[in-house]
């Protein structure tokens, strides 16, 4: 493996991530929090001092990067990321412990937005801002984004990227791995905008709305209020219900729609299942709630925010759905795992995956009917090869190894299988709140330290799909051949 | 399709069940019980008419089998099975409601060992017998009977015998199929009639030994005390959690010893797997409850017992487990989907699925790490084709996907998730009890006609491994070309 390059490109991420942390800085200082301003210069000069001696350290002869190599930068470059991420919440001592940061940090980072903290509106300005922050950092990648602007990066970064990016299928949109990177981050930046000016329509400050759209750009969900996104008005409400679900779909389809090709990105296969699944699962829970929120409308807006909160993964919410009957719980726990579409900044199992599981298991009743018939299995219009489609169902056991091990880990805190159950689902998802002791309304804050850092390497598992984390923690990885 | 053979074949297994019917109306005139000999004789003649009739009306012009007709048959003979079966307690009054009786049959035959009884002591002799009966009968399978005795059945029937018999790889023992069922059941009744001696020995009388290693020998569950195993003494605790891990071993290693291949049998992957996942619960079990038991070999014992029983399947239970830590539950509920060993007659996802599981993680890691190394797997000290090894990764997506179903659609009874996600488990994997609302102690009385149903269609599900089930109430399998 050539580590020279890896230990220079996590190098490389954390002299970014000292860039990043003067904007929470220079916010601090507008609100004249001048505490939480120091703790985000000591960190960036950290950072920067981390990263740049890496740089100096390590000087690779070539820059070959395999998918082995790109795998292990992506699970380096996150852990470093968070551990210095981190390091303004103990410094600022908003989060003095260190376990209770990292996971909150990680939190952030995956676009998970669980959290331990009792009392978000007790939290310095400097310190809302960064949290949402590390959402919208998190949400389109930190590698894409260092593949964007690092000059003379190679297309040997499409490793990097395919590791990175969420999906069984990632491409480039355009022949250059930086500017699909570039056009990624634009579209990114440009549909957050948009969020920000409507929020700001709807009454709120420029603070408010940068941290609410930062929290639904990256599908997180930091809020900066106890009860999330409950108190604001139906209007917030709704703009958030849809911005969250756009930004549950392929970037490619906003690809396709700016070179004007709107009939290929309609046709997409993922995008209507997508739909469809948030249709019915808003039926479902709207009939169900009917009657206790005594008006349609207002039953529609909860369930519409809350499928569209759980299936894109951002874990916001309007009211506390864990009191709801359990046939809504249930729904929402299953369409947590489902999640959303390849190639967004959701997490969870995802729409695709979803779509080519289910075709496989139409192949393999008709290979039951008929031994001797060859078919193969289409998905968005072309027959899928077959590495891609046993890396899927190869991916739904891997997925559900690490589901059940974490599962077991964290029962060691003798809270309830309820909410082990859902912590797990909602932490590797992506999600943030579960249900019982983890519920909108409620924490993580009464787990173990122990459990805390399983859920943490759960949602960085999550966030990364799984692979990069177990490669770049087992020893075969890193052993010479 | 060939319906007709279908058809005949379903006629031969009501009249076989005619036969059967007849051994539990013995056991109630013995013990006096006149109106329940009637309920028997009445539905053995109920059975042997429908049969009859099948197998006049069907006549078919050929006697090939494929893989098609053998699901197909394997599913329909288990539903008809399980219509008859429950009539004996509908007529008897014992449960006079269809869906409960249903219930408690399908779990009878599918060795889940789930009641809706609230009191089984208040039952009389001969549905006590009946109930555990159909454990015995439906743990070996009814068609590996069938294809035992029936005289001219041709080789063909391997296509039944495949569908019937749990786990990934089916094989003949023999050359002739009819042998290979004849040497299993007669493995099958050998053990169970040296369980019964033992049971005897520990002074149990004739009735109650048999009733016991009905359910040990099945792998069912069903007992005939309301607190399952616990009021029994030790020595019998102690012989029941061997056999029933005897029971979860698969049959083919019993054969290999009767024909001296002892080390072929001692080498077995899967056995040692299944011994260390049992011995290792075990473990972690006792040193969690050691505190609640005071002394080690009680903490042991019942450990043993409720680990031996719920990763064979079987149910019993000599202690309340819902009561126990969290971590413990957790653990049982995990061991619950991996089940025992295939070819045994044991239910879940079988040892041999689970460690396939584990070696594909293990070469789809290796291929990100080199994408070009080509690896076979082994399994058994042969490599695995890949139809097997796709097969197995599908199997996990089907089974994932009938999991979540299940546990949606009876969430519309508002009972706890914990609650409803232990009984799809318990009910999919042919255990019995779950945790919470249907832990040992309980039972599914409290679920509506409608989730029980639901529940009944689970187990059969389980116990034939998904396919026939799926393909048989499907409109395409009926299709002609």
């Amino acid at each position: 493996m050539n580590k020279s390059m890896v230990f220079k490109i996590t190098g490389i991420i954390l002299q970014i991530e000292a860039l990043l942390l003067l904007l929470p800085a220079v916010v601090s200082l507008l609100y004249r929090e001048l505490n939480i301003v120091l703790a985000f210069l000591i960190t960036a000069v950290l950072a920067a001092v981390a990263g740049t001696v890496l740089r100096l350290v390590f000087k690779p002869k070539n820059d070959l990067i395999y998918s082995k190599e790109g795998l292990v930068i992506v699970a380096l470059g996150w852990v470093a990321m968070s551990l210095f991420g981190c390091l303004p919440f103990i410094i600022s001592r908003d989060i003095p412990n260190f376990f209770d940061a990292f996971f909150e940090t990680v939190s952030g980072f995956t676009t998970t937005g669980a959290s331990i903290l009792t009392n978000v509106e007790a939290l310095s300005r400097g310190t809302i801002f960064w949290r949402s922050f590390t959402h919208w950092i998190g949400g389109m990648g930190v590698l894409v984004f260092v593949t964007a602007i690092i000059p003379n990066m190679s297309d040997r970064s499409i490793h990097i990227i395919k590791a990175e990016m969420p999906g069984p299928i990632v491409g480039k949109l355009v022949p250059r791995v930086k500017d699909t990177s570039r056009v990624l981050y634009l579209i990114y930046i440009a549909m957050t905008v948009v969020q920000i000016i409507l929020l700001l329509c709807g009454g709120l400050d420029l603070f408010e709305s940068s941290v609410l759209s930062f929290g639904t750009a990256g599908t997180g969900g930091f809020a900066m209020k106890n009860d999330s996104i409950a108190s604001y008005s139906p209007y917030i409400q709704w703009v958030i219900t849809v911005f969250m679900l756009i930004f549950g779909v392929n970037f490619n389809l906003y690809y396709l729609c700016l070179i004007r090709r709107f009939r290929s990105a309609v046709k997409s296969e993922e995008l209507w299942v997508y739909l469809s699944v948030f249709a019915i699962s808003t039926g479902i829970i709207t009939v169900s709630v009917l009657d206790s929120f005594g008006n349609f409308s207002e039953a529609l807006r909860h369930s519409a925010f809350q499928v569209s909160s759980i299936i894109t993964t951002t874990g916001y919410s309007t009211t506390d759905f864990n009191l709801w009957p359990v046939l809504c719980k249930t729904l929402l726990l299953i369409i947590m795992m489902i999640g959303s579409c390849a190639g967004s900044t959701a997490g969870g199992f995802k729409i695709s995956r979803f779509v080519i599981i289910g075709k496989t298991i139409k192949k393999e009743c008709q290979r039951l009917i008929h031994p001797r018939s060859v078919r193969t299995i289409k998905f968005e219009g072309k027959a899928l090869d077959t590495v891609t489609r046993h890396g899927v169902t190869a991916y739904l056991a891997v997925y559900a190894a690490v589901l059940l091990t974490v599962f077991f880990l964290i029962s060691v805190d003798n809270m309830s299988i309820e909410t082990n159950f859902s912590a797990t689902v909602a932490c590797f998802n992506n999600i943030g709140p579960g249900l019982d002791g983890v519920g909108p309304m409620s924490n993580y804050a009464d787990y173990s330290e122990f459990s805390k850092t399983i859920l943490s390497f759960a949602m960085l598992m999550g966030r990364l799909e799984i692979y990069p984390m177990l490669l770049a923690f087992s020893v075969g990885t890193w052993r010479k051949r």
